[in-house]
This record gives structure tokens, C-alpha cells and sequence, in this order.
């Protein structure tokens, strides 16, 4: 099943980024390629920091195919249907949800350390989107008001005290998940934020 | 043979990152440091993710010496003769065919796997490109409207296909470093474009 | 002795981390975000580089909280004493300084070389700060004119050299650090630069 998610959200992401490249209008290798960084950019950070080599896409091509299709589908369907460009927003929301988890959970295996499982999980959820940002010259997400990596936080800390307590598996999976979307979309809906640090410009 | 090729590529792209740093009107060293990084770059990606350690300049100090010499010259050369910017491009397209093919042989060693080779050719000739352009603040080439990764994929693909049919490999270098070079060229001389997605943008 | 002063350069630059996100508004998440991200991130590239896993903060938890905690409390501090815009350049100069000593001996270490320890001091110096800038959209102090990687590549050069005669180490990291902090700032005071690339535009 944790499979079945994290081909979900490599999907997830690479539709991201392609739309992110559309925006910018470059060509469908540069979608295919923007969608690929997306989708594999948080996971290979996380593996090269974990020093858990090979990373997973080497040693599972499947991602990359995944990746590539998503992005190539992306192409092809904005052509004959009008995307919103909300759909950017939540699909994005949909993958930092999902490798949020499964970053905590990489990082769990390998160190054993919780505090280090959720930066891990956080990292794996934020880093695809902020390559994406930087590279279409936007401001990252991650740096907007809304709430975005303290959804993936607070997530991150859920599954971290569900795996502690022992909550079963696959449910402590739904929750975390279904928590950072829903975080993270009620922020845009009601454009909460936390509390900003001022600071007095003095240029 | 192909190890002078290798440090051909990188002053090549030494020499596109001193220029890059020049139009910045940055001071000498930052000449150097951007040079350096967009020489090897790349290729710091590529080992990092394949787990070959130690990286490839730190097991042979003639890379850093080679990238440092280039960036000093250009700095040099600048001050009495005048380059045409142009000549950014040129170098660039050189670098980007050089390092792909590079990039391949070494991703091909390490894994056997040719669709990871080609990722690890095309990650290795666009990276160093991209991390210059992201450090001087400019829209990287590599998401402007011309034909740039596509022509680094293209070759990288009629590389492995060589490859694969075991035509002799000083030839097959020769083949794919022209084809990628002269696509680049092309590209940019007929401003020839694959078709772009396009989205409406509904903000 | 370096522990402590590894500390002191991890919370200052997690104070122009934390700085840098309040001038962008961000939230308390994302200032504690971009404070580790700038505290850890050279340290980061240079242990990834040199295939040096686990990586320091995951070898030691301390690190994290240092960081997090000088986050935390730049966020509160600043809303009830205005901070001057210069502290955020003086704690950068200072974390500049502590981190290029700490990047030349852990590369020392680990290559045995004084080249590539050189590189590896310049490295963890200005990568956080790098990393920092990109993401907040600003453009990277290193690119700007004054001395910046010089001083500490002067400090790197420096401190290899008393290595090399087998001054005392203590007072050779004083030294070394200091020597840095005053190029640093004195560069800064009185707007010294070095040569600048000078290059025809024409376009």
C-alpha cells in the first residue's frame, strides 16, 4: 500500500511541475524534466543526506516512468481541457502530504531517531516543490503566509506519536495524510497564517 | 582520450561561468568560485547521487586546477579583448555535449543500467549550466524557449543506442558530442522550439 | 573547543536565517525553516561531498536544537527590541568565519589534503548563506561587489599554512577566525573590492 502512495504522490508531483513549466511556457522536455525534478527531488535529498545509496529511483525505475508519463499526460490533456490553475494548489498539497509520510518513514528505518524522521519526512515534502519554485523563478511556496511546511510539520509529529503509541499501521498512514491536506487546504481556504515576525525595515 | 575531453568540458564551462560572473560585475574571486561551480557542478551531482565517493575533483585535483586556470584566463583575457557575448553560448553548447556524454559513461559504469545512464548524462551536462544561472540571478538556459536538455537527451539516447550496438567507442564519442552540439547551434540559429504546453491563465 | 565554537557559528547563522525569513514576512515556521536550512546547509554539502555519512546533525541531535532554538528566539527577541538591519551582515561575517575553520579540518580529516580542505573550508562558509539568500530572493551576498568568499578563502589559506608550520592549534583557529571577520568587515567599512571582470554588453 505504501507503494501504491508513494507512485501516487511522484504522480502528484510531477503534474506540479509540469503545469509549473507550462506557466513559464517551455517546451515538453522542459515539462517533462521540471515534472521529474518535482517528483524525485525531495526523495533523492533525503537519500543522499541518509547516505542510503543507491537512491530510490536507481533502484527502482519506476519512478522515473511514472514521473515522465505523468508529466507527458499533463502536456497532452491541457491541450483539449482547460486546467484550473487551482489545480497546481492541491495537487501539491495531495504530494507534500503523502512524502511527508513517507519520507518520516524512510528516515525512521534508517536512523532510528525520531526528531531526525520527521526533519526527514518535512525535507522529502518541501524540497521537490521549493526545486520547482526556484527553477520557474517563482517565490517558493514554502516562503508564501499560508501555512505549508508547518502542515507537513504538524503531520510529521502526528505519525511520529501514533508510530510511538503503537496506533496501527495503514490508519496512522490515512491520518497523517488526510491531516497535512487538510491543514494545508484549510490555510488557503480561510488564508490563515501564523503569527508573522515584523521587523522594522530600515533601508 | 577521454579524459582530455573531460577536462576540455571542464574549462569550457569554467569559461561560461567566469563570463556569467563578469556580466555580474563581480570581483575576481567570484569569478573563480562561479566558474568552479559551474565546471563541476555537474558532475558533483552525478557522483553524489550515484554514491561514488570521494567525488571525482576531490580524487583528482587536476579538475579544480584546470576550472580555476580557465575562470583566471577569462578574467585575463576580458580586459583586452573584447568577447562577444555570444561566445557564452557557444562554450555553453560545448560544455552541455562534453559533459553528457561524460555523464553517461560514468552513470552506465556504476549502475548498467542505460535509462539511468542517460538521466546521469543529461544530469551532469544541464546541472552546472543551471546552478550558474540560478547563482547570477538569471532564468536558466535550460527553461528558456530553446531546444537545450532536449538536445543533451537526443544525444545521450544515440549514444546508448551505439552503445548498445557496440559501434567503436572513440566514434560513438565523436557522433554524440557533434549531434548534441550541432542541435544546440541549431536551435538557436532557425530559433527552432518543440511545441509548447500551453495553459490559460486564469489569475 | 571547536565544539562550542561550531555551536556559536550554528546559531549565528541560524540568527540570519532567521533574520533574512522575517524581512520576507514569513511565519514563525518558516523563519525557524530557513534558520536551520542556513545553519546546517554547508556543513550539509561539504559531509555529502566527501561521503562523510551520517552527516553531522544526524550524528548529533544538538545541532537541530541549537539551531532551532536561535530561530525561536531571534523571533521572539525582535518583536520587543528593534533589530538593526546590520546584524543580520555582522552575525553572517562571524558565521562565515567559525564555519570556514570547522570545513578546512573536517576536510583535512577526511582527505588529508590541503587543497581540497581549502575547498571544503570555503564551502561549508558560504553555502549556507547561499542556500539562504536563493530562497528568500535575494540576491546571494557572495555575488555582490565586496569581499565575501575571499575573506574567507584568505582565512582557509591562512590557517593551512599555520597547520602546515605546526603553530598551536588553538590560537591558530583564533587567528584564522578573526583574520576572516576583519577582511569581512573591514571590506564592508570602507567598500573595498577587489579588480572587477569588466565586460562589453551588447546586448
Amino acid at each position: 500500500m505504501m507503494y501504491i502512495l508513494d507512485l501516487l504522490g511522484t504522480a502528484t508531483f510531477a503534474v506540479t511541475g509540469a503545469l509549473a513549466a507550462g506557466r513559464k511556457r517551455m517546451d515538453i522536455f522542459g515539462v517533462v524534466v521540471l515534472g521529474c525534478v518535482t517528483a524525485i527531488g525531495g526523495g533523492t535529498l533525503r537519500d543522499v543526506i541518509l547516505g542510503n545509496h543507491p537512491v530510490f529511483w536507481i533502484s527502482n525505475n519506476v519512478y522515473l516512468l511514472v514521473a515522465t508519463l505523468a508529466a507527458v499526460g499533463t502536456f497532452l490533456l491541457v491541450r483539449y481541457w482547460r486546467v484550473p490553475m487551482r489545480t497546481l494548489v492541491y495537487a501539491d498539497a495531495a504530494g507534500l502530504a503523502i512524502f511527508t509520510v513517507i519520507g518520516f518513514q524512510r528516515g525512521l528505518e534508517v536512523t532510528g531517531s525520531y526528531s531526525i524522521a520527521v526533519v526527514m519526512g518535512v525535507t522529502t515534502g518541501v524540497v521537490g516543490g521549493m526545486i520547482r519554485d526556484v527553477l520557474a523563478g517563482e517565490i517558493p511556496l514554502i516562503l508564501r503566509r499560508e501555512i505549508y511546511a508547518s502542515a507537513s510539520l504538524c503531520g510529521a509529529i502526528l505519525f511520529a506519536l501514533m508510530h510511538y503509541f503503537q496506533f496501527p499501521g495503514v490508519w496512522a498512514v490515512i491520518v497523517a495524510v488526510l491531516t497535512i491536506f487538510t491543514i494545508r487546504l484549510a490555510a488557503l481556504r480561510w488564508n490563515v497564517s501564523l503569527p508573522l515576525l515584523r521587523l522594522e525595515e530600515e533601508r
